[in-house]
């Protein structure tokens, strides 16, 4: 661009030509007197801390050289309303397996944890889970029903529903089957296809307790089914005491409104429990006596045991963790300093400790956490390391303020076999290579 | 769509068929028996709560009938890579004030606060600012440099800064200019237009304490000067105790890397300060003994006092609140119960109390605060009210930790005049006509 502003001239005031001139000649000489360039690299962060030097000479856009970015003028506010990710970072975004379902509507995109920051999975990011594809759904012709064993059966229009006092929290959600390809063995040599079924946002909604209190739930009332609006009619059956504990008819995700994959315009949010009980384009709450055992919680979201039976009803994610970084996706450069970063949650509270292991879990040492704690939501953790360029085998273990503790694999697999989709919360193991390589393995 | 998923029917079983057709015959009948259906109304929420209920009669996407989406099937998982906002909800955006600046590139855009929820910006909503455009900057050739009085001047790459430890934290960003307009008068009928230069988000990066340490600054050095590589090369000073005390070299917001327009690929975050601090596109830090009186902090971002002289490094922004709904964007609807949201803030740590007043001031009631209170990021408050259908002035007042307490305008006037752009943290004063409008105004 070469357009000027009209009403001032562009503010490289003489303060900072000066300074840029400065830099451009006393301050190169400067550099080179000292040598910094000298062998085409300077020194750089990491000096002290054991971060490695990076070659510069020839760098364009590097100081003290004025980059072309700085030469000229961008693009201004009424160029984008709605913003997107840089297109440098056009590799972040939603994988999904091909192989793993039959057909890309009855599928999962995973959210690619290992470039993920902090505990907010960004709205594009959100894993999707369907069972007939996203439903595009009008908000003014949707309705929320509430019917049953109630003293008043109750029809809402989203304005109804958002004139009802509500609630913002910051809750993860995880599918059920997330790592469920690796109860047999390790299969996916990735962070975001062993992980990704997993993401944790600021959710804005009502109590669903105000709503039933509104309807007048009847003495025999004890189960309530939830109905969603897509091709699916995906059903499932919450009882009565979680519904009325924390669960939530939400209609935004981080500070908007819904994302149609997220269910818009209307979702439950029902805290640590599988995702799957989080029904999407939420249009029915019928109030039982018993639970209706749907198809999404006979033949599937059940936990078949080495005996042939199965459990049923294994509503709340057990306790579990894992590295971000390193990972398959985010190998190592080269030896030295690294922070290790990872995720800890429970459907039960709040993370209490994580533990790291470069061993394989033969020894243990506890981690930080990291930022925020809170309740049912995703809690980052973070260990120093010094690595040595020799293979390791690096591991995290959480512990909740319940006190359940993550398991291994094999701890797991001696309770409930191999059958199992579900639920696998086992310790993740990956194996660092001496080129710094990291590989998904499964212990003995 | 009418193909269907290869590996399973459709799963509208038969319970589910049998509800909705239970639905469509028993129910319906008996839902007109009761005459809910009679006057072409339903008992909806609110029958208790006050709020209204909705005509339904011949809507055909409301319970009992199902809707066209539940009979059909949507896209699937690798439609969208990287998701993006339902097209009903395409009316939330930045917006900007064409008569505000002489040029889109040295402007601004506006969050619009009047349709966000809880206490996230979602990044694509995140206010924009601009001195020279927004910089497209290649994260592989950007570094950062350190020099001036330091031991050791140092340039980083990005993958060096992203190997030292990082922090994550929830900050607002405010435009020093916010309200800016309204000095003189109230100008702007629009909550985005008077109050949206201000977001929240969580940001991921460096604490700038770690990378001075690592230059090692010398004894008489006590201030920063950041520069940004955007055309403007926006340069301020900053004195090194904030810079050691909670600033961050950032690179991600909300999870994920920097938005362009948010400095990608690296920024400064300079908690609870103007927004102007927070140098986008960060190229270079030095250190000084004295700060370098830059455009922007000399001829801009001064505060110009009655006497004719002007208040310089006004950095920390005052506390701060406004009511979110209703507001000139979102009116009342009709006589009943609302809440009443607003948000409050403050550049000295954490909001203390919320108060709201719907007489214009003359008495005011405790808020409740909603959600997470933390340090020098936004705070969601609320306010039950029945609206009698009268004509009521509504304000928000904040005090913080600190025990300042956010002023009138009156009161600010008094102390500054009406020279002034930034730092108008008056009390704004929503006028609720009988029609259910609500107008800017300010109070004499």
């Amino acid at each position: 661009m070469t357009r000027r502003p009209r009403s001032e001239q562009i503010p490289l005031h003489d303060e900072v030509q000066t300074e840029a001139e400065r830099l451009k000649s006393t301050e190169r000489r400067t550099f080179l007197k000292k040598g910094l360039f000298a062998t085409g690299s300077v020194m750089v962060g990491g000096a002290l801390s054991g971060l490695s030097p990076k070659a510069l000479a020839g760098d364009k856009g590097a100081p003290p050289d004025i980059p072309a970015w700085t030469r000229s003028l961008g693009p201004g506010v009424v160029d984008r309303p709605y913003g997107k990710p840089s297109a440098s970072e056009s590799g972040v975004i939603r994988r999904n397996v091909p192989w793993l379902t039959a057909d890309d509507i009855s599928s999962v995109s995973f959210s690619p944890l290992q470039d993920l920051q902090g505990i907010i999975t960004p709205n594009g990011l959100v894993f999707e889970r369907y069972h007939a594809g996203r439903a595009t759904v009008d908000p003014e012709q949707h309705r929320l029903m509430i019917h049953g064993l109630v003293d008043r059966p109750l029809i809402f229009t989203m304005e109804d529903l958002m004139r009802f006092p509500s609630v913002s929290r910051v809750q993860f959600m995880e599918c059920a089957a997330n790592g469920g390809m690796e109860w047999r063995g390790a299969q996916l040599n990735s962070l975001q296809f062993t992980h990704g079924m997993l993401s944790c946002c600021e959710w804005t909604g009502v109590p669903l307790s105000a709503l039933l209190d509104e309807a007048g739930v009847q003495g025999d009332g004890a189960w309530v089914l939830a109905e969603g609006a897509d091709g699916a009619a995906m059903t499932r059956s919450i009882p009565l005491d979680k519904a009325r504990d924390d669960v939530l008819v939400v209609f935004a995700q981080n500070g908007e409104r819904l994302r149609p994959e997220q269910g818009y315009p209307l979702r439950l949010i029902v805290p640590g429990w599988e995702a799957n009980m989080n029904i999407k384009w939420l249009r029915r709450l019928k109030i039982g006596s018993k639970p209706w055992f749907t198809r999404e919680e006979t033949s599937k979201y059940t936990d078949l045991m080495p005996s042939g039976l199965a459990r049923e009803f294994t509503w709340v994610m057990p306790v579990k963790s894992v590295i971000t970084f390193p990972c398959p996706e985010k190998p190592l450069v080269k030896p030295g300093r690294y922070e290790i970063e990872g995720l800890a949650w429970t459907g039960r509270g709040k993370v209490k400790r994580v533990d790291v292991s470069v061993d394989g879990g033969m020894s243990w040492q506890p981690a930080r956490l990291k930022g925020l704690v809170l309740s049912k939501a995703l809690t980052r953790f973070s260990f120093d390391w010094r690595w040595d360029g020799q293979p390791a085998l690096l591991q995290s273990r959480v512990i909740d303020e319940t006190g359940d503790v993550q398991p291994t694999l094999a701890q797991l697999r001696k309770v409930r076999g191999t059958n199992s989709i579900y639920h696998n919360n086992s310790i993740q193991t990956w194996q660092v290579k001496a080129d710094g390589s990291v590989n998904n393995v499964q212990l003995g």
